[in-house]
């Protein structure tokens, strides 16, 4: 067996939930299983993972759950809902992975770390909050959260409005060398969920939400803290399982082109002239450069895939490949 | 310095949330910090340290927001609740501790495992579910549910029906080994929070919740889950923070007497004779004992004392304290 790898997983929502909102909690064990089974042959060989999960679809609903109960339940703001999901999502993708033959095989275990990630107080992002999250409001309904709760609402013609929120760049990982020994021991580890829990760099008293000094109500992009994360641990490869197979040049026109495997140099160059929209492909290329680009490993590779032919992915016939 | 000793400490409902059901989160981080705040010698002085919590309240609020959006969001089950607790107070009590004085200065960090645990499908604790869970139901609401879900209920006598579920012994931590060498790093866990999630110890298809195959809808005493870790983990003092100051023999007695300290044998002779009521320190002792028997130490020992008092009982001064 050569040198054992260790890769860092971001699994996006079509990974864990088969739609937007409408699945529950046994269609999302049934897709989780599903797309964790495509790592049995990583886990077997004895190759260091660590998996990052998105939580939209999870957050989303326990956002609702919160609004439609406020009459007679108290309020969890945001940073403790994506908390919960990391807690509840974690318990589901790691009880998939404890079932894998390979990991039962080699005696390997999955656990999941609550996971806090350093925001800088003072990132511009804070200053303009885009991030939207929970339900579409009444204008009523709109104008009355923001003056009890401070909450920043967009109108988003014809549909209301939509609280938003800032999403800073991921700055720390607080619990990545607990991760680090995890993975050294063979530990199978699930973080970073959700983006992790934003938590001020600075200290508390400079936390842009006052009143709530302890997390900070804000989302930090997955794939970005996946990099940051596949940084900090010293991983060799960082894999985006999405859900489209491939990345495009020229998506929506008659020139456009799969992307099979680019150099980073490359890829940067196309994110500069806009092949890559921010709205889908742009941060997760972003993310992919910042890995390529801080890893001191000149093997360090990044495959954006989807999220059903992971496995392929993994062997290297399938996704976009981006190497030095 | 001597050599650094494990503690796992036992977090009642009174050290995170300073009044049932009605605290919000502001206020549960406010009692969490005053509770931690007394771990600050013990931790500055390199003492391992894993914290096991209630989550009764919070489980308690998360059922009442999932059955009150039942009709718009789908509903989460008993056992991802108590995993969403472990996400979300798990990350609340690790930034507490994270912001002590005695963590920042020597480098140390906390931080939360999402903990599952092995129960036995044939526990005898199935055949009579006795744990009641969630909000009292109408005759209606309770009919339906029973023949929808499949849920037991049990008539609470002038205040309607409530869900009740079995409450079986904890076999194995699934994560023990991992949490062992976070601990051996330095790093102050929280683990088994709410009791850990229940899971199968026997094949999931030996599973009591058939349609779950995934996780089990039962809650383990958290307090028997703090005993089996700090026996899985060696370590050498066991400490339950509740709302008493100490264990009573004759308690509501004329010979009502306070305990300061008792062999495991002495107390194992006050349990069998009734002196513990099953409803109040009963399990907290059983637990005790169940460590005092299992661990291999000559110096184990167990303190039950207020979570107010923490501080000092950990220097021997308060609570009850139980050696060999």
């Amino acid at each position: 067996m050569s040198k054992p790898e260790l890769l860092v997983l971001a699994l996006g929502g079509n990974a864990i939930s088969p739609e937007h909102e409408s699945a529950d909690i046994d269609a999302q064990f049934e897709r989780t299983r599903q797309t964790v089974a495509q790592l049995d042959d990583w886990i077997g060989a004895g190759h260091g993972l660590v998996i990052v999960h998105g939580n939209g679809p999870q957050v989303g609903a326990a956002l609702r759950r919160v609004e439609l109960s406020a009459a007679s339940v108290y309020r969890l703001p945001l940073h403790i809902c994506v908390a919960d999901t990391q807690g509840g999502m974690g318990f589901m993708i790691a009880r998939c992975v404890n079932a894998l033959p390979a990991t039962m095989g080699v005696g390997r275990v999955c656990a999941a770390v609550v996971t806090s990630v350093e925001i800088d107080p003072a990132d511009p992002a804070f200053s303009t909050p885009t991030k939207p999250i929970g339900d579409y409001l009444s204008n009523e309904n709109a104008a009355r959260l923001r003056a009890t709760l401070g909450w920043t609402m967009a109108e988003i013609p014809g549909h209301g409005f939509r609280r938003v929120v800032a999403s800073p760049a991921p700055r720390r990982v607080v619990e990545s060398a607990a991760i680090k020994r995890l993975v050294d021991h063979g530990t199978i580890v699930i973080a970073g969920g959700g983006g992790g829990v934003p938590v001020s760099a600075t200290h508390d008293s400079a936390s842009p939400n006052q009143d709530r000094p302890i997390g900070i109500d804000a989302v930090i992009d997955k794939d970005a803290t996946a990099a940051l994360l596949a940084i900090e641990l010293g991983a060799s490869r960082l894999v985006f399982a999405t859900a489209v197979r491939q990345v495009f040049t020229g998506w929506g026109t008659p020139r456009q082109q799969a992307v099979d495997s680019a150099t980073a140099e490359k890829m940067r160059e196309w994110l500069s002239v806009g092949e890559f929209p921010a709205g889908s492909m742009g941060p997760k290329v972003s993310a992919a450069l910042q890995f390529m680009e801080r890893s001191r490993d000149a093997m360090a590779n990044v495959v954006i895939c989807a999220s059903d032919e992971l496995k392929s992915a993994l062997r290297g016939v399938s996704g976009t490949r981006i190497a030095k």
